[in-house]
């Protein structure tokens, strides 16, 4: 599907659709229906109990959206969080510099100073793209994060955090305080982060409000040991940077050990690579050949990263790959920053009595994104119904609950739905319509089973007899018991867990 | 304990801190590290529970914390949220008119013009509370949004959400659309709200960034039908307006029944009130006797609230009760004000073709009073031990993994661990210290079950034998056989919920 009639289905749905509606919209922020908002909890879960999951050292905090000044100016995004924009000087209207080459550049801008973005716009005559003038200005950054007036006298300049990175690193040498004074030690939150994009665009993947889920690893460069062996023939789809600066964006399917031989990358990147791509694969179920890992070159990457690969989907409706994560290798650009900023030392003692400045492996993902993503490569026809092929323990809505024939057999199926709910199974009743209209609506909704109350379930006291299960993807049914329901549903519903290192 | 005293132990344990520590911090931001974070997080999925589990037609939704300006208009934030503003003119700085008269006037200023607040600071001889002087200023209202400048022409003013149900006022034509076309109906968020707060205090009670959890429930004010007898025999700690304006803030057992006599409330708002007061003391586990139903007089409530209680509960740390939770009868004046302010006629057609606009009640919620209320009424000194009597579904980590002896019992509490992980049963494997002082730790985190591994546990193939399950609140402990562990403890860590409309 293109993208206007995927966000069209999902607006009908009740999925998403753009903040304040009925005011006409605000540009790049959008609200997320009952489906939407269970779906993108869902994979927040997911995501944690995933990252979180991988080692007993790595925690899940929450922090503050705001961070006052110092914060931004020690970790560069006062300096440097900008894009470069484009004015027209006959509409005064603005652009992003890369969005306006678009085509004479398809490559992007990153990397090239304003005067050589701006000399590009001259020599192509690129036109304004509202009103086609060619007066267009020379670049200039913009920056990107949202100022606020803190406080009352309005002496106090803060920003709303550009990513959830810094509350991470500020959050560090508290967290080594209440810990066991040891490294590795991950830190992971999942919270809102807030930029003010010059052309927020394609939905969900440029808001200008949106979720981040972010694991920031501190670790000893010296010494990160890690059950490397459990993703050593792990086969991965790789773009490197060498090959694409020779003209070639073609995955090739490399095994986790042999990005490690000698004179390539550390066993800690490619272990958290593997375990990130196993992620989308695996718990998010995307199809292996529509992800492929790219790695960044030197000029393309934030100098402070010293390896970079970005997490790419081949989606239909954005026209392509598109980054829908990353793994950073940062060093110890952000604590020696904030150790300047903040005038405290934040090197720590390890056992033995040997100081480090930890280093940051961090792995950065978008709930928001892959919410697209997920519907972008799983929902759509078969034959004639609409069906959303979400893994199960994804699906806003796991189970729906029918009774067969609405007035005999409501009241058991009413009951069924309280007794599931309260052993922890989200599930929902519908008895509007024929069964085979309940179950096209569930289809849709991505609903992988669907259970319908007759004659044969029986309740006096506790509900007894059976029901019929009929599973999405097959469209199979099958008579279950009542009493074996819950726990023959129980283990679908649970995300896929990585083994702890 | 003292709010200083108590927020220390909670920063010691790692639960909260003030965001940018290593900078000095900001005023009313904290962070939350992996207690506070988990805690939280149970604390909302409780709520989620409990109100949305009210009914089927009510709905968790996700919305964007950016608002336009025309919606912060039309809602009256723009021109009334407000608090009256004192400023020194000798050290300028500047105080809420309530806090500088709080010794003079403990009642608080609501309804008091800004000219009556001025004239009682003069009458007082009030001395600003930083310097001393005399020279305070007549107060100014002062806005508490914070706003934002959006895109990239500085022409487009927006502003952070003050609460999150203007997010669902707005959803509501829309939710209207993809529903059933029916009333009640109603609107859940937990989601962050932001507020320039003049004197942010009191720790996790006055933030400038915090997280609400309210429901709004669009309803036909000719017809709400409600399973009323649920709750008529519910006493409630109720303070009535009347008897405030009599001199008395003692409490009275009324029975929601009582409640609803002729010439009383309408039943729909005793029937959420009770739940509401039910929620605090059987999901939270709030005391009964700390806790109060308090009805605002109609000079204290905003004047488009036809009835509104709010929730106090009684905290040491803060002196007395304090809010922490609200229900409000808005009346029409919400989708009133944002058909007005949008042009759109915000009125549904009722089956029977009665068209009406719905009246709105509001269950207003806020977990991060809620987590300071936890611990102000549960974490204490139980003789030697300090303990934190959370209920067990919202405790942080419901259970400890010890093995007896590390070197000998490690490897079978580690996959116990994750067995348990896997089930869907958070813990933490500790094997640091003696088993008496790893019960301490657990018992100060709240921790409700710790198992021991021992010798009786043993493992090849699949776990087998037996642990030792040691509770909490009793120190008793109790042999368990491995199989049957999970099971056992399940039940204890779902939080309850309500029967549902």
């Amino acid at each position: 599907m293109k993208s206007d009639e995927l966000f069209a289905l999902l607006r009908r749905r009740g999925v998403l659709w753009p903040t304040a509606e009925i005011y006409g919209g605000a540009q790049g922020l959008y609200d997320y229906g009952p489906l939407g908002a269970a779906l993108k909890r869902r994979i927040e879960e997911a995501w944690t109990a995933w990252f979180v999951g991988l080692s007993r050292d790595y925690y899940l905090i929450d922090a503050a959206e705001i961070l006052p000044e110092a914060v931004v100016r020690a970790s560069g995004h006062l300096e440097n969080f900008t894009d470069p924009e484009v004015m027209c000087d006959n509409c005064h209207n603005a652009f992003r510099a890369d969005t306006v080459l678009e085509k004479v550049r398809p490559e992007g801008v990153d990397g090239l100073t304003p005067a050589e973005i701006g000399e590009i716009v001259r020599a192509h005559g690129v036109k304004c793209p509202t009103c086609g003038s060619t007066n267009l200005s020379v670049p200039a950054p913009f920056n990107l994060m949202f100022g606020l007036d803190f406080g009352v006298t309005g002496r106090e300049r803060v920003y709303l955090r550009p990513e959830t990175a810094q509350s991470s690193y500020l959050s560090f040498p508290r967290m080594w305080d209440v810990g066991r004074h040891a490294l590795p030690l991950g830190i992971a939150i999942c919270g809102k982060a807030y930029r003010n994009e010059i052309a927020p665009r394609q939905v969900l993947f440029r808001m200008r409000t949106f979720t981040q889920a972010e694991l920031q690893i501190f670790f000893d460069p010296e010494s990160f040991p890690l059950p490397f062996d459990r993703v050593r023939e792990e086969k991965l789809p790789v773009v490197r940077a060498a090959r694409r600066l020779e003209g070639s964006e073609d995955v090739e399917w490399v095994t986790s050990g042999d990005l490690v031989t000698p004179g390539g990358m550390p066993e800690f990147y490619a272990f958290h690579l593997a375990h990130t791509y196993r992620f989308y694969r695996d718990v998010l179920g995307f199809p292996a050949e529509r992800l492929r890992l790219l790695e960044k070159s030197d000029q393309e990457r934030a100098f402070y990263n010293r390896i970079q690969f970005d997490v790419e989907a081949d989606l239909e409706s954005l026209g392509g790959f598109k980054e829908i994560g990353a793994v950073h290798y940062r060093g110890d650009y952000d604590l020696g920053r904030h150790g300047q900023g903040s005038g405290k030392d934040l090197s720590v003692t390890l056992t033995g009595g040997r100081s480090v400045l930890p280093h940051v492996l961090e792995l950065t993902f978008g709930p928001d994104r892959s919410l697209w993503a997920l519907a972008d490569l799983h929902l759509g026809k078969d034959g004639e119904r609409t069906v959303w092929r979400l893994p199960a323990y994804l699906a806003p809505v796991p189970v729906g609950v029918f009774p067969l024939i609405p007035k005999e057999h409501g009241p058991f199926a009413l009951r069924l739905s309280d007794e599931l709910a309260a052993t922890g199974i989200p599930n929902q009743y519908d008895d509007a319509g024929t069964i085979g209209k309940r179950y096209a609506r569930m289809d849709e909704a991505g609903t992988p089973f669907c259970v319908t109350v007759d004659g044969e379930t029986v309740g006096d006291g506790p509900l007894r007899g059976t029901v019929t299960v009929r599973t999405r993807d097959t469209k199979a049914q099958e008579r279950v018991p009542v009493a074996e329901l819950a726990a023959r549903l129980a283990p679908f519903l649970r995300a896929p867990r990585p083994a702890r290192a």
